[in-house]
């Protein structure tokens, strides 16, 4: 059921759409390996772009916020646009034009809804932490219901989404293949540095899960 | 000369303001430390964040694109808003509330200025490849009027911008201190990977700069 056509025009990539992929597969890994979004949405009429972490449960993306925030306030029930992006290498070509970087990215169209029922919002915040960090939830300072209240859930069906994918050398055309200069890719991946805990450390740190290329 | 207070409404921090800057300095040296960007604009009404490059000259931020492509087109002479995030490490508190993420992110609005004049153009284009890649520019096979041609190149002054940093470790309230739970940072940064050549390597791989922390 992986349907591998755009789902709306929007969607719909019109440039360089050997590097397009609408499948459902591709778009969960992607949103799977990159926890950080950029949520486009507009203030006072204008476009505006709000870096958060994003999750997935199952066909939908989830993200969340200060309910007092202005991209709360500016998002909820709006038309919005999620974008994600997992950079993968520099692609070093013969000629400027063939320069390029190598990524994977995903956009999620569609208007975003508020998770209203505290329940629900306490479990998707679970689900939040324990995707990152298995194991970890059960142990915090359990969440009040103040803590609930002033946090908002935000979510989007992975329905209106499109991916685009650049892997692989560069494509100079043949005409320039010998061009005397060095050509290739350079790998590029996020890394996790040696934990520091904050005072005496009580075990050893958490797993990291989700950070990965 | 440099504004320690919000150049405009809203790019004043509402929400954590202990964690913004407006100081030209801090704004640049984020945007030199990461080239990837989203720029927020809209299609059809609706807010659509695409990824891309930018590179800075001065008080100005660029990027470019296909001159065909839908976000050029939306964009040139339209308010967009160009976010740029550093995602600098994992926060974990002991509550889940206090979980949090340090990053460093830049957003710059305005209306976006399409380079209209070729050799300009060219010279902008040169400037993107020179910062990424010191001396590799005259090893390139020269660029064409029609590349020149097909290429648009857009900017922003960093006029109306901010920045906002997120840094150290977890803030748990007294009370949540004592919680028996690991707490601390999990530092993050982008790492180069060893370079692959395409084809047998001419000489050395490139140096690479402003993927730095």
């Amino acid at each position: 059921m992986i349907p591998a056509k755009p789902p709306s025009p929007r969607t719909r990539l019109r440039r360089l759409n050997d590097k397009a992929a609408y499948d459902v597969g591709t778009i969960r890994a992607i949103l799977d390996a990159q926890p950080l979004a950029h949520i486009g949405h507009l203030v006072d009429g204008a476009p505006t772009v709000t870096p958060t972490l994003q999750w997935r449960e199952g066909d939908r993306v989830y993200w969340h916020g200060s309910a007092a925030s202005r991209m709360v306030r500016a998002s909820a029930g709006q038309a919005v646009c999620l974008t994600v992006t997992c950079l993968d290498g520099l692609v070093l070509a013969r000629s400027g034009l063939e320069h390029s970087v190598n990524f994977r990215s995903v956009m999620v169209f569609g208007q975003a809804e508020l998770v209203t029922e505290a329940a629900a919002k306490a479990r998707h915040l679970e689900v939040m932490i324990d995707q990152m960090f298995p194991a970890r939830w059960p142990q915090l300072r359990p969440m009040t219901a103040q803590e609930v209240k002033a946090t908002a859930v935000l979510s989007l069906p992975i329905s209106e989404a499109s991916a685009k994918i650049g892997a692989g050398m560069p494509t100079d055309p043949p005409e320039d293949r010998d061009w005397p200069v060095w050509a290739g890719v350079i790998g590029m991946r996020q890394v996790l540095e040696t934990p520091e805990s904050d005072g005496p450390p009580l075990g050893p740190a958490p797993q990291v899960r989700r950070f990965q290329p």
